[in-house]
Order: C-alpha cells, then sequence, then structure tokens
C-alpha cells in the first residue's frame, strides 16, 4: 500500500493548481466519502495518492490531456512491485483512468465515482476559487473580466475576449456539483457550491464598485 | 487632466496583482469615497490614476519599494506639460507618496486619505483574496500551509515555514480595515472584511477537510 511519505516524492515539480497538496486534499475526502458509502478503501487510497502522478509538472492546459493515463500506467508499475493482484490493479487503474471531468472513460465502480467526486470537490468553495485565480495567473489571463453577451449565452468568446477566471466560473465551475456520483459527494459539493457562487457573486460586485 | 485612455498606456507591463485592472478599481472607489466625503475629485482621480505607473513591472516584492516616490515624479511631469499649478501638483505628488501601507509619509489632506484607503479596499473582500492568492503564486509560495503556533503567536515564522496566503492574511490582511482614515472607506472595508474572514476561515476548513 503507497503511503503519503512515498506519495511525495511522486510530485517533486508541481505548479500551484496540481500540487501534493491538492493530492492530499483529494485522498483525505475520498476516504472520508469511502467510508461515508462503504467502499474499499485501499484501492480509493491507492488512487488517490497515484491520480495525478504524471501531471505534477508546471504545464498547464493542454500539455496535461493525457495524465491520467500516463499515471495509470505508472500506478500499474507502483502496484506490481508491491505484489498487488492483477484485479485489484486494475480496479486502481479505472478510477485513475476515469477521475477527469472530460475523459472517455467513465467511473463505473464505487471508487472510482469516490475519486470523481473527491478531486471535483477541490474545484469548488474557497479552495477551487483559489485554485481557479491561481490557474488564470499562471495562465497569464486575468482573475476577472467583464463576459460579453455572447459568452452568456453560448459560452463562446467574442474575438480576442480574455478568458478570466471568472468565465472559467461561469462556463465550467458552476455545473460540477452536477456532475458528482455519490450521496456524501453531493452532500460535501453543496455547500462548496454555494460557497463559490457567493465568491464570484461577491469579486463581480466589487469590481463593479457595487461592495 | 489625465483621462482613462491614457492612463492605460502607460500600464503596459503588467503583473496580475499591479495591472491597470486593479488601477481602475482604486481610481472607482476613490472617486466613489471623495464624493461622499466632498473632496477635490480632480486631485483625487489623477493620483488615482497615476498611483502605480511605476509599480507596474512585472516584479513584485521588494522591488517595489519605491514605486511610490517614482510614480510621484513620473505624475509631476505628466500635469506639468498639462499646466497644471504647482500648488495643485504638490497635492497629487503627497497623494501617490503616502498611498502605501508601509510609506513612511502619512496621508494629511483628505484627498490622500482616500487614494490610501481605495488602494486598501483592494486587498480586502473577494478581489483582495484573489489578488493575495495570485500574489503568492506570482511569488511561488502556496495557497495554504498551516501556520506553525510561533508565527500565530508572533507573526515570526519558523526556520523553513513557508508564506502562504494564508500567512499573508493572518499577518497583515486581517488588521488592514484599521489603518484607515475616512468615514466611507471604512464603511465599504467593514463588509469587505467581513467577506475576506470568511474566505479563509471556508478554506482553512476545506483544507482540513471539515467542510
Amino acid at each position: 500500500m503507497p503511503n503519503i511519505e512515498q506519495a511525495q516524492a511522486w510530485y517533486r515539480e508541481a505548479d500551484p493548481v496540481h500540487d501534493f497538496s491538492h493530492v492530499l486534499r483529494v485522498c483525505q475526502m475520498a476516504e472520508r466519502i469511502a467510508e461515508a458509502e462503504g467502499a474499499d478503501l485501499e484501492i480509493v487510497r491507492a488512487a488517490s495518492l497515484l491520480h495525478d502522478v504524471e501531471g505534477s509538472s508546471p504545464e498547464v492546459g493542454e500539455t496535461r490531456t493525457d495524465h491520467h493515463e500516463k499515471s495509470a500506467a505508472f500506478a500499474r508499475q507502483v502496484l506490481l512491485k508491491e505484489g498487488w493482484q492483477e484485479e485489484r490493479i486494475l480496479a486502481v487503474e479505472h478510477c485513475i483512468r476515469a477521475h477527469r471531468y472530460r475523459s472517455t472513460e467513465q467511473p463505473q465502480s464505487l471508487e472510482a465515482k469516490i475519486l470523481f467526486d473527491a478531486d471535483k470537490l477541490d474545484v469548488l468553495g474557497a479552495i477551487g476559487a483559489a485554485r481557479t485565480v491561481a490557474y488564470a495567473v499562471l495562465a497569464g489571463e486575468p482573475i476577472f473580466s467583464e463576459p460579453s453577451a455572447k459568452f452568456l449565452e453560448s459560452g463562446e468568446k467574442e474575438f480576442r475576449e480574455a478568458h478570466s477566471s471568472y468565465h472559467e466560473y461561469l462556463f465550467k465551475l458552476v455545473k460540477v456539483k452536477d456532475r458528482l456520483y455519490t450521496t456524501e459527494g453531493k452532500r460535501l459539493a453543496a455547500a462548496r457550491h454555494q460557497f463559490l457562487i457567493e465568491f464570484y457573486d461577491q469579486l463581480a460586485a466589487e469590481v463593479e464598485g457595487k461592495r
């Protein structure tokens, strides 16, 4: 069973959005959901600690597209060395491959649904707001810019319209809670979703000089 | 009187913490406070638009220490060309030199107090939280790390203790509202202070897995 010290060594180079503290938060929430849902804790824990292992370099955006495939392959090597059974390695690989929002492989097992939910909780709430701002800064995008009428209607930007963290919130983050699978995950997401809305409402009001 | 288009050209190279959107927000809030307090709007507006003009390069931290002096000198050149009277140029220069939190020159005039307050409002509220996170990311510091008992007691970090955005909140941001001068500035700061506390309380609770 991989432990936290071992896992930390796999995440040496990191950006502030996908660093080891993200992995620890996901692992913590995944264990909490796993206990509430009666899932296999060992599979949830191994999958959580290994889920971003090949995505923890400073690249952001498009360059991370296959990090779930590479992380699953890395997990297989680690667990083979530890003598895990093939069936349980496959279960961990499935969790890791299916954890992404836009993954083609959907979570089938309870454990995969739990990792998906725990990973999504980290884009909601105050931590979600902070990580979205951090992502924008790393990508050279503004914290806030006024979205166009076109963007508000269709999610498509005008020519030269900046993609601010506020755009990311409107287009993606606000819908995340409806994608979650588990009862405990949904319960935790509801409060974080509410806080995220309060944060961006407050931000927009302050920028417009209303508060 | 410098206008916004003119001012924008002075702020070409910027980090996301001290970019032109910061200048616009400060200008907007300064005008709002100036109206409530019956201050000289022309001086407040010129000082706001010019207050960070020599600090808008990608450097952060210590390298910005004399940006208020340089910005005041730049303002003098602009206003001389526009034919402003010496007395009014001095008034603008004073506003700019006294706007910093740790400035040796304290704000004496109503207009200087207003620029100080408007600039500080931008480190409070949701925008303050977002800018503090952005600053941490630019400086390679974490969004959150657990403060040591020593830091909580004295504001001094343990050997190798990271300075996260949460440390910045605990050590500096939480005290900002008590530094403000004007009645309207204090009123606006109270609500933003409250939101900032809610943000960092929520962040800490989420990171610890409590929410």
